[in-house]
């Protein structure tokens, strides 16, 4: 029997994964499940974009251009120079999801054994891609005390070696909500100048901005052109994660050159989906009004609540959906297993993400938590209250 | 400046990249440019599918299952089922195009450096896919004088390294249109068994076999269970190449395992897509003897009308709609270029593959063009017409 490749042996499974059949047993038991583990909004897809679906009028299904209708692309150079981003329609290739424009981000920068230099906590399919690129994940700690901000530029250098080359950053953050500053990314800029290196930053969270931050992209620092690489999803910014539509932005004509030739071996972005994601842009200013005023309703609410336990410590988010919390556990895994397995409160439990999966480092953030803010502000006070009550008896075992 | 990975540089431009601006000049010029080139059907969609669509009926546009949504699964194992190929819901991942289903076979199967040997002329996105991996590809020859059966089986033993991984089939083959036989599919199901290999069969032509002739599944062969690996998809069967919808299959409980890993990472497949692909299984009988006579007719037509040119030779497709033929030039790379830049037969010219993108050993394949039989008839004669009186003036140079 032909034995499977080591790749395929190391590729790491979701963090949430092997809860998911306590999560299903806990159902047929008939307990209600409040899910705080995902980052599946619930928020309306816009209408825009459903409507441009069913009104469908083709009779062939064909491929379209390997980077994306040419319309489309158009289209989103010009959202983003509306947006401040000074982008052109050359400077996009429409992929499949966010997670093939870091696929091919990683594909065009790196060979086997190079490394990648990511603040942790970070996207655990980060990991995903990095294992299916052959490329070595170093990560550079960023803590709960800091609100995640980013580790000292001297923490980065002690990692680059020759075989660094790229540094990656979600911004605002999953799964620690931070929103990188002017000056953090100005740091980051002459670092990556400094030492050659590419900085990839993941935006798709880009309108999820709370108490008047702003964001401050990647494309937006002059004198970054050639080493910078925008990854962006429509998944997010329009509740449309099942369009797997995304893109990947950069100057850089050799980045640009490299990734159509991975984009064009896939022949092209699926078709459909592509039809909503150019309507979406059509999605009027009040959507992201009403949303963004949902999500810092429901974060306020969140962390509020969170507080008042005794013994969580929680990292106000500035941007995303997601927060970290600190629980007084010394294993968050194990809680999170028994929240499903060993505990109700009148039949009602909650699933959330152990931290450890959005770490590296082995033995980091065992006693963190991801919860991610899609749910209804009752449900997540809700949610809040079976997590107090869960404390009390797991602490009292 | 940072540079770019090799790999980034190594990957393959699609064989016909470099045409496009040529045809496109043609164009310009008031010429009709008669797209032999291409694998892109003219065939309509499925009602059922389209109508799907046209129906959808959500409020928001969720992940499905990173396997693919459960129903289309079973659906998709029962279709296989009643068409005699012995496959559960459980072997089953849906992916993103048989072109993911191709990157998930290679990463499960393979590691940087490994080998999989492929006969060629094949499939050009394989050197893309390969390359993307990092896995080397090793050819074995085919020649269009055997209409390009499969090469003899100690072919590919000579070629067997500690690094040899897997064989790649297609089949029926694109560009060759070779179905390969029973006895040539247990020929190479005792190779893989002796060496200890894993099978990868591209089977998304499936449905296209002519003269009577049956398909022979990889599926299908007692004792390769564990060796056996299929792609397939939805992109020629219902003319959906834009839905980007296929799926690989095993009953290697290991390699579905690592699949899902890799499939776990990219979140999901296309919600949409998947929509219509499951609702495309639905497809009337009458629809696919309907395309299916189409093209025998154009086969036939194609390959009469070829024939009488002085100095072709053409090896008749017994299934898919491409033929490899070999023209009386030296170099068609160059007669290829010259048809869309200095040609024109009352104002039209035609477009077609140079073969040697098809082929991995340097040198092989000059002589040779692919041609796609995705016309309709009287577009096809007109076509051969151009390239016959082409070949008079080309050769009179």
């Amino acid at each position: 029997m032909p034995k499977i490749s080591n790749k395929g042996q190391q590729m790491p499974e979701s963090p949430i994964r092997k809860l998911v059949p306590y999560s299903e047993a806990a159902k047929k038991k008939g307990h209600k499940v409040y899910h705080l583990n995902i980052g599946q909004p619930d928020i309306k897809t816009p209408d825009v974009a459903l409507e441009a679906i069913r009104k469908v009028d083709m009779e062939v299904l064909e491929y379209s251009h390997s980077a994306g209708f040419e319309s489309y692309r158009k289209k989103l150079a010009a959202y983003y120079t509306t947006h401040g981003l000074p982008i052109n329609t050359e400077d996009i290739i429409i992929t499949t999801g966010g997670s093939e424009a870091l696929l091919f981000a990683m594909g065009t920068t790196m060979d086997q054994g190079d490394e990648i230099i990511i603040p942790e906590p970070f996207y655990a399919n980060y990991n995903g891609f990095s294992t299916a690129s052959g490329v070595k994940v170093v990560p550079v700690i960023s803590g709960i005390e800091t609100g995640f901000a980013l580790p000292p530029i001297a923490d980065f250098e002690k990692l680059i070696t020759p075989k660094t080359k790229a540094i990656l950053i979600c911004n605002p953050g999953n799964p620690t909500g931070y929103l990188y500053s002017k000056e953090e990314m100005q740091q980051l800029a002459e670092l990556v100048k400094k030492h050659d290196l590419f900085l990839i930053a993941d935006e798709v969270y880009r309108e999820f901005v709370y108490d008047g931050g702003t964001h401050y992209s990647v494309m937006n620092i002059p004198g970054l052109e050639e080493y910078a690489i925008m990854i962006d999803s429509v998944s997010k910014r329009y509740s449309m994660c099942g369009a797997r539509i995304g893109c990947i932005v950069s100057k850089n004509k050799q980045v640009m050159a490299a990734a159509m030739k991975f984009a064009q071996a896939r022949l092209s972005p699926p078709t459909f989906a592509q039809i909503a994601s150019e309507a979406a842009l059509d999605t009027p200013k009040s959507y992201f009004d009403e949303v963004s005023a949902e999500y810092l309703k429901r974060r306020n609410i969140l962390v509020e609540e969170l507080s008042k336990i005794e013994g969580v410590t929680v990292a106000k988010p500035k941007g995303a959906f997601y927060c970290i919390a600190k629980l007084p556990v010394a294993n968050a895994d194990d809680f999170a297993q028994w929240l499903l397995e060993s505990f109700d409160h009148n039949g009602e439990t909650v699933m959330v993400a152990p931290a450890a999966g959005f770490y590296s480092t082995p033995g980091a953030g065992q006693d963190e938590v991801r919860i991610a803010y899609v749910l209804k502000k009752k449900d997540l006070v809700r949610s809040v209250e079976i997590l107090k009550e869960a404390l009390k008896v797991y602490n009292s075992k």
